[in-house]
């Protein structure tokens, strides 16, 4: 903007037109279409976090073509929820893409340099939630944190949980994963005093089986200052515990 | 049914005769009413447990009229959800009814000889649960049932809980009371191994206005074996747990 | 925790570093990982119920190797939830698994010796709540209870209830399944005086497709005291109803 | 219309203009505004059943006026969900109104003459359905039905309901009546071969509270053929039950 | 009943062993188990109607068994819910079966005569509710009613409707079919005075997509007397209609 | 934004000053406190439609001070959702305020010049919903278009509806409104050729309680183009329609 | 009409008959079957929009006849809702048919002349609204609107948004595309002045899977006069917005 | 501990019963009994936050012993959730309580010195949101944490947002709030790179009436990284506002 106001000073643009510029400048600059996506590469500079691929509802091909333009700017890009099949697809197509299976999620080029962090523990109740919870280490790990992984944690024995309390304490930021009656953060939340990002996950039957049981729990923990994400959001834990992480290490 | 039957054989009664009266007579004989209220005498016979007066869409009238019907024939009688003014005006009608304010219930009579049962403890989250938790208690006590209260021992607070977990194991039957996230019964069901029964409360606000989040919850104990009633059920909690701890002294 | 406190009077270990091993030690001790999973082989000890493998969200591999781990310490093991394919999957791995076609699970070694239990009624509606039932029975019959299966009872067809009632008294815990409207526990609970655990089904279609109608039917029932558990849930129906068996027949 | 159309074979009339009137006419004769309600005198003659009034949403003013108007033109009116005090208020407007309190209704004037139905029998499991039951009950006889009341044969008490259960095989149709878990439409549609409206109560708490338990027990019932109309609809399953009734006695 | 008192009196049996032999005997007789199916061949004397079998969770095999032991007592047996795989492996285990492509339906056997019945109109919304709409159609027919069908007359074109109006008019009981927002019983509500049963069907999306809004929108009809069965439920409304049907033409 | 600009042509304010100045300015100015309230005289400029002022979660001391205050600028306001109680205080407080009853809103001051706009006739299916169609004919008028109310036109009685369809078809837009089942809009859209707005109200009890069902239904409607607004919002219903009625008048 | 008037009037036609064709004939003259399906071709006559074949529900079969018939009598046809390979079999059966793969769509000849629409602006936040997106757009031009195309401006971006905002003022009408939490027409609102369609996707996980949450953000926006129509309901979105964008040309 | 263990060194204490009061010690001597509440001092200790008093269950008697036990050990004391009524009846009791009118909330005694916290900002999007955002800004700055307050900034005014975004951008931590269709934070979202904590209101009606839609809305966001805390708890964003603002200062 500032080059549009210098040209203003120097009489070498008019008013109106540095006004309609000025509007229009700062943003579309940065659109920058990749087919039909309009990838973001601003998004870094204003909110501290790159776009991520969701791959869900998205083809081999678009997730391909995405990839390729993230990295071709940023060095490194990462994308989510990319089931085996469409994994091996994208890669037949970048054969240079990391595919981390049991995450669902590939990874092209890189990691960039980014800001420090304070360390994350990844707190998980059961098996079955371990998918969600490695795409949330793996994204939080892409974005610089630090990541220690704590799984098979649930309530209903408790000893397993107490007997690594210690190692949870020692992380900065902590992200506590459950699904069915997801009662570990609540647990979690009266033993630590650290931020404690709850992600409820789809595991379970019956009343629990798309996970709103384990949300509702969550959001309704007696425990005060547990804050939650959308059921299986490994991405959106992530970024929210990096984003307190860099807070905890600033000069 | 044996005296249709001896008069069948006695020549007194004609056979067609004899198998209608058979069809209508078990059940009729036990219909006395009250009002418009049919008062069922023989449900003690049947399931062990008397007619109990549920007294939230009921009339001080109607309430002084069954809990009357039911001490006359069976020696004492017991009422819940009966607010403050609704028992004012109970006991109005019948000042030798006794209140218990914090369960909302009345009891009226001295309370009959029952089957011997074990012990049966009453293990309680959070203050604003104490209702429930009360009346659950009054009505296991008015079976016959020996009940040890403890409360405010829920899971954001793990200490309170494991501090009284050696009480609570010497119960033979553990009823298990939270509102909001109700982690309480996934948390004791890892730790005991006598029958739990969990009963969730309607306390919370938001997501948990209605004890639908604490319901889910139990249902979806990552905790096998436990056994749910109603919200804010504490009647149907005490049957349960008394039906059971019959069952551990039984000769 | 006895050995580390005789080490301490001892003199052969300094307190602080008791205190530590004593937090960390009770637990520890059980942690044995099997790749991802964590094998709670304590869990009998505190519940007097052993881990059970739920197979849903498992593949054929993680379910043979928690099936031998399981069954390495405790003598035999028990996986619910295996559909058709994945039963023969396991089976590839581990020949001598025994599978339950109906009630979708598997069987590896001999059941161990169990404390006693008192014998328990698997009653159930109609023919679509079979697998349910059989995985409930299946699973008392693991824990060690004497089982009795009853099929067919719905109350659309009164007479074939009321025709097996003596039997269904002679148990001393009953179970009652059903899926869609799920009256069989409310007809149950007012003819019978023992502990009724009611099992909701996903049986129905429309309103009820997923077991919801069942479910809220048998927690609002009219007859107080019957208990439910989570839909379809016939391992924690079992559990339940096992740990109410084995009081009944204490010394 | 063939006032219109023979008017047009005569000439005094154009065609055109005939048509815009044919559109209009059959219609528009039939609205009769009292304030700003329309009172609708040719629903009987369309549907058999006049317009009742509905109180609900209605002042005691709008309530007597409809009444009156009603009342003026058929020679008789009814008006349902009318609290006690609006029913005062309705009373000090129009002195020969008839209060119904139980049911909740006004009644003014005589019956009307209607066409035969045959008999209906209103059948009620608990106490707390009986206003429920009642407006049913009236509204059916209001319409010409003669009516059987049987109450609190709810199926906690099985004996209650078979030991009246010829009564209820001697109506044409029947309706039955529940809240909470709503088994006795299920218990009933297997025991009768009549046709069976079911009409739901919100008489319940916890899950139950609002009636949809109900209701969806009702609309899942493995017993087939139970036809159900909305939660607390008195009116609507009465109207259902007297067309039917009518059926049955035409020549 | 009466052997067993002709015994009584005769002197040949005790009165207690009678008791026993009446508390079973007129239940046990018609358990008559295929399978693990108990096939219920006296809900016919009880209720009028027959057996049908629910094809959805049941298997060829089992589909098979239940229509010929249906149909080798009655005379023929009717199943529903079986797609076309599912139709072609029951033909090929009953060659004489007869495939209804668009209900879903198969059906063994010549019609048993039935009691005679006044006429049905099914009548249907749009073209996707036709399956559902004809296994009302089928089953209707297959109880002995006169079944007249009227197809795609939905409100949004309301001049379809009133077209066929007369014809409506002329059926005895009307069952009015509709998915989406199933506005079509509500108008036909309006215009005709015999018995509607509606039927909600789960065409649909959004909002619509499993008929949960059509069968709200006809339970809360503004037209009263409009009866309701659960979503995509044809043998529901079938049963209904027809038992309405014969009560029009007793004699 | 010019003047700024400007200045820095004439080298009076520095380029980083003035980019600062412009991200601020355009909006800072219009921002003028009104205790804790921002009015935002801005928004007509913007969008065509002035702020109104939503009474439901306001003291009567807040509602006068924003109607005084938009007054002041405007030359008239109106607030919506005043009960009779708040509406006394707010004219205590302010008596030149004019109280409209039925639509529970109220006006201060003329109402001020507005673009032109074509008529809009707002259509409702039954006394219950007519609080609501006046809010929406009060705040239409308010806004500058012509209003045509036509009530009492539901479906039930389809006559009614078909008497005014030529009123109706004279308008240019249509708002329909209706609670319950809400079928008026799904007919009256297979009817009109214009714009078409739904707008669901909460009357109605048990499964229409809350005007859920008639929201669903108005979204699910088998008739193209309906376009649906929040249940009982008069004023959005309103304003969508000014807002098409507008472009129906342009030059 | 008038033909029948004009008969009536030469004396040729009795007025009684007369009566009865009146009833029938507006109607039945344009009821065409094909197959079971009736098409109505007077639509577009009374509601300005002719019939649009929905493919969701039918076989290519039934879409071959449907597209066939309205393109034979009006001159071109769409349908929507056609994945890949119901396309595909439609085309092997209709060759000449257009296919539109990202919008799920098929056309059938010319379009038809049609009334002149002012512009629509066809808005949507996400990659993965597209296919919705371009529904909308398609099944608008196919009406005969103009249609501007507007991608990938979510709010998370509001740049990108606003880089494009003085375009989207362009259009007369606006229709805004979103999932998830569906934030755009909220932003959209409250900074144009025109007629705004919301139309929320099922682009979502968790508690957004279905698109409920979306529906629901739109209907409950803060900016008063948004529009909402069903979940994925780009047909009734370019519905409303062609009618609105005719009158904004009308003469 | 160290004590215990120390004596068990010195050969004052068998280890048996050293073990023994190891596993109650660290617990029991927390539980301080008020009436029948267990207040938890060493809450503060575990989680940083001491235990604030939820009055919303709880009579003012309760409330005010609450205040003073915790006033008493702690030198200061947070109570929330009290209306205007009970808050007068505090203070009747406690007469040098603080009564926060918006905030609804009590403090007793002089704050206790707390760690450092970076700053806050608690960023409202409505008016009627203002209670909620003032209990979370008050309980934020009771717990140590400086707070800037910016309201009324909903995106319905996206320049009012953008207008304060600089003043936003210098808080360390954002709270934002909203009700209705909660578009806030994900505009907010979008705009900084600091961590968000996104608080729902009740704030609505119609679909929005109960918080719901805010609290989906704001789980779904197209922003990642938003964390969400249960509908109006302002008390629960607080605290993790303040958990996150304390790791920010560490040294």
């Amino acid at each position: 903007m500032l080059d549009v106001l210098d040209q203003v000073r120097a009489g070498t643009l008019a008013p109106d037109e540095a006004a309609r510029r000025i509007g229009a400048l700062p943003f579309a600059e940065v659109a920058h279409a990749v087919g039909t996506t309009v990838v973001d590469h601003h998004r870094e500079l204003r909110t501290g976090v790159p776009e991520l691929v969701y791959g869900a509802g998205k083809t081999a091909d678009q997730i391909a073509a995405a990839l390729r333009e993230l990295a071709r700017v940023q060095g490194g890009a990462l994308a989510t929820r990319v089931d085996a099949a469409k994994a091996a697809a994208v890669r037949a197509l970048v054969p240079e893409v990391a595919v981390h299976e049991l995450a669902r999620a590939l990874v092209l080029g890189a990691r960039p340099a980014r800001p420090p962090a304070a360390s994350i523990a990844v707190v998980c109740a059961g098996t079955s939630d371990l998918p969600v919870a490695e795409e949330a280490a793996l994204v939080a790990e892409f974005l610089g944190a630090p990541v220690m992984r704590i799984s098979d944690v649930g309530v209903a024995g408790l000893h397993r949980l107490l007997a690594r309390l210690d190692e949870i304490r020692r992380a900065d930021v902590v992200i506590g994963i459950a699904g069915m009656e997801a009662a570990l953060p609540s647990v979690l939340g009266g033993l630590i005093d650290r931020p404690l990002i709850a992600l409820p996950t789809s595991v379970g039957y019956g009343v629990a089986a798309d996970g709103l049981v384990a949300l509702g729990a969550m959001l309704a923990s007696c425990a005060p200052g547990i804050a939650v994400v959308n059921i299986d959001n490994g991405v959106g834990a992530a970024v929210a515990a990096v984003q307190i992480a860099r807070l905890a290490v600033r000069a």
